[in-house]
C-alpha cells in the first residue's frame, strides 16, 4: 500500500461510509502559523446534508484552543499501518512537541479550511465550525464536512476502533445484508 | 455462544469499552405499555462519569415519540449472530409490528428504568435522557448510563460496524498498544 495513496474528491454527503463504523481519527489543525495533531474515537455523524459531524475535543488537548479559535479542522482517517503514530500522538502535546515531525507525517494544503490534511492517512475530510452552542457544556463541536477527500484502494481499508485500555479492535473484513434492505433505507 | 448470554453489572464510567468502537446499537424503548426497538449508528460516547451517550434518532423514527415521550431506553449491543435481526430491525416500523414478537427476541426487566433489556443481546446499558437541547435542531439526545450490564464472554465480541448501502465491517480481532500509553491516557 503507497504511503502517500493519492485522492480523489468524495462526496461529503456520503462521508458516512468511513465514520459511521466509528474509527480512531486523527484531528489535524492549524492556528497562528503552527499545526498540530490529536486522536479522536468520541464523534458522531449527525446529518448527510448538509453532513454534519459531532465530536468531543476536551478543552485540555493542546488542539481545542486552536480548532476553537480557527473554527476549521480536518479530520483524518489512518489504517492499521499508522497504528503506532496514532498511539504516539494520542499521548503526546502539541505544546510539547511538532507532532507531524516527531511522527514523520507528510501536510498537503486543504481546499476550503487552512488546517493541514496528513497525507499518509486513507481520507481526509475538511471540516468547519457548524454549531458551538455544546462547547462550554461538554466539548461537543459540531462540523460541517465541506470537503473529502479519499483514496480508491483499498475499497475497505483496515481500521482501527479503540476500547481503551490500550486495545483496539480491527475492522476490515465486511459482510453485504444489501438484498434484505428496502430501497430507501440503504 | 448462549442465545441468551448470563451477564453481570458493569461499571457505567467504563461503556466506552464497548460503545467507542461504534458498533451498530439496539435500541429498545417502552412508552404507553409498548414496547419497540429500533437499529442505530449514530452515537458517540461523551463523558466517562456522569456516563454520558449522545445519539441521533430521526424523528421520523417510530422510536423517537416513545423515547422523547418516556425520557429513557436501552441501548443493547448486538453481536453478528445477530446480524439478521439488525437488518430486520432497521427495516420495519415499530408502528405496524411487535418487533420483539418478529425478530424472535427476548423481553427482560430493567432495573432502573421502564424500557426492556433485550437477552440475546451481548450488553445492555440502561438510559436516562439527559440532555435534550439539540433535539429540536439535530435529533440529538444525549443520555446518561445508569446502570450497564455485560455478558463475561466472549471477552472481545464481534461486532458490526455499519457503513450505508446494507454493507457492515466486522470487529473482533483485537491489537494491543498498551506497554505505549504513558500512564493516566489509558
Amino acid at each position: 500500500m503507497a504511503r502517500h495513496p493519492v485522492k480523489t474528491d468524495f462526496p461529503v454527503s456520503q462521508v458516512r461510509r468511513y465514520l459511521e463504523p466509528g474509527p480512531i481519527v486523527l484531528v489535524s489543525s492549524r492556528w497562528q502559523g503552527r499545526a498540530n495533531i490529536m486522536t479522536m474515537g468520541w464523534h458522531t455523524v449527525m446529518e448527510f446534508t448538509p453532513s454534519l459531524v459531532g465530536c468531543v475535543i476536551a478543552s485540555s488537548n493542546h488542539s481545542f484552543h486552536m480548532v476553537r479559535s480557527s473554527g476549521e479542522c480536518v479530520i483524518n482517517l489512518p489504517t492499521t499501518k499508522l497504528t503506532d503514530e496514532v498511539v504516539g500522538i494520542g499521548n503526546t502535546s502539541g505544546a510539547d512537541i511538532d507532532k507531524f515531525a516527531q511522527f514523520g507525517l507528510t501536510m498537503a494544503e486543504a481546499a476550503k479550511v487552512g488546517a493541514p490534511l496528513i497525507r499518509e492517512c486513507h481520507a481526509n475530510f475538511e471540516c468547519r465550525l457548524h454549531d458551538d452552542a455544546l462547547v462550554d457544556r461538554y466539548n461537543f463541536f459540531i462540523f460541517e464536512v465541506v470537503r473529502a477527500h479519499v483514496a480508491a484502494t483499498p475499497k475497505h481499508p483496515e481500521t482501527l476502533h479503540y476500547t481503551g485500555d490500550g486495545m483496539f479492535m480491527v475492522s476490515g473484513n465486511v459482510i453485504s445484508r444489501r438484498s434484505l434492505f428496502r430501497p430507501g433505507m440503504l
